[in-house]
């Protein structure tokens, strides 16, 4: 991560509540964007949005996307209706010492802008490749290449990374002084984090798979990108 | 979970890729959504959709949010805005034999409405109660009630489950036939899935606790629950 021009404040990406959380950083979008698995893709269709998970993949300040060419909310997002797109980490319940102030540690980034349609082969190719080695490190080159059927078949966007937001919430609960037990409470409410986190599990070989076949590094050795 | 009234079939909850993995049964709504910490829900504001991570309760086929009235997704919402909300557990990294046909296994829940602002005392009681139990079991009772200041800072909202989608994807990846190594193939490309989970980390007490106070079993027995 080396970028470090400051992420755009325009009234949108503007953080008003809890303007305390919110990052600027541009390396602090890269880390919340590269650390997850799916985002949600808002676009409006008939005047209603419509969030939806989906993979994503980056390439220094653009996002990619993709589908298939007859998803109605890429077919929407590719003639450049406005979309957000929302990627969210889960750190921790936070308990408090009263209902009001329990909350969750995360980390947030919200993307705001205009999708285009990647249609030059040599962009296709580089955002395809992000968005597989986004998913599966290691798969882009470990498998065949796209055949001209399935690349006639995936819709490519690109969004750039210029209106976003980011927002992290770490730490105890923040309880009213009045709240926090006074020396010597026999029974205090108990407060504080319970993390949570994501993480991988033994892989499952495909019953397809001839017998014995090896679990390959790029599998074994995956990691998923820890809170930054 | 008792209900077994199908889910509502209409247009924009109708599963169109991949119809094959759309569930339609009441509980399987509920189970998506009540094995999740945050959802997101998207509005539109100023034209343009906004996707923002959020908590939420289930009461039956009710879902509440809230959040600070000040926020602008929230009082675009009050006032009968469409929305959309949508949660989704990442349950594994599906690797294919070609990068086309790599995929996640997940389960999702996509709810359509128009939410309502709850005004009513019991029902916004009710409401919290559902939105404090689904974040952190048992701390409704554990916690002191809201302050009326409190409940005056905090918008109330309820959407109805009834238009509404599941889609579920698990299991080995779908590669193309041909791409299935021949038995006695020296060097298949590996396939399968990496499963990914959601787990609970150690408790880790608020500063401000007097030392030794115990974790009570509402955290220590805290359990997520496990893919259907």
């Amino acid at each position: 991560m080396t970028a470090v021009t400051p992420l755009s404040a325009t009234d949108r990406s503007t953080v008003r509540r809890g303007a305390e959380r919110a990052r600027t950083g541009r390396a602090d979008l890269y880390a919340v964007l590269d650390a997850g698995l799916v985002g949600h893709l808002g676009i409006v269709l008939g005047g209603a949005p419509v969030v939806l998970p989906t993979g994503y993949g980056r390439h220094g300040d653009t996002l990619y996307l993709h589908g298939s060419t007859g998803a109605a909310t890429l077919r929407a997002a590719a003639v450049g209706a406005p979309v957000c797109f929302t990627v969210t980490h889960v750190d921790g319940v936070v308990y408090a010492r009263s209902a009001f102030h329990h909350s969750m540690n995360y980390r947030c980034a919200v993307v705001h802008g205009a999708a285009r349609p990647v249609t030059d082969d040599a962009e296709r190719a580089l955002a395809l490749e992000a968005l597989t080695e986004h998913l599966a490190p290691g798969s882009w080159t470990a498998t065949r290449p796209p055949t001209r059927r399935e690349l006639a078949a995936t819709a490519v966007l690109a969004l750039d990374l210029a209106e976003a937001s980011v927002k992290v919430r770490t730490g105890p609960p923040g309880d009213d002084e009045a709240d926090v037990a006074a020396p010597g409470d026999p029974d205090p409410v108990w407060a504080g984090v319970l993390p949570v986190s994501t993480v991988l599990g033994r892989p499952q070989p495909c019953p397809l798979l001839p017998p014995g076949t090896p679990v390959p590094p790029r599998v074994t050795g995956r990691r998923l990108s820890p809170p930054a």
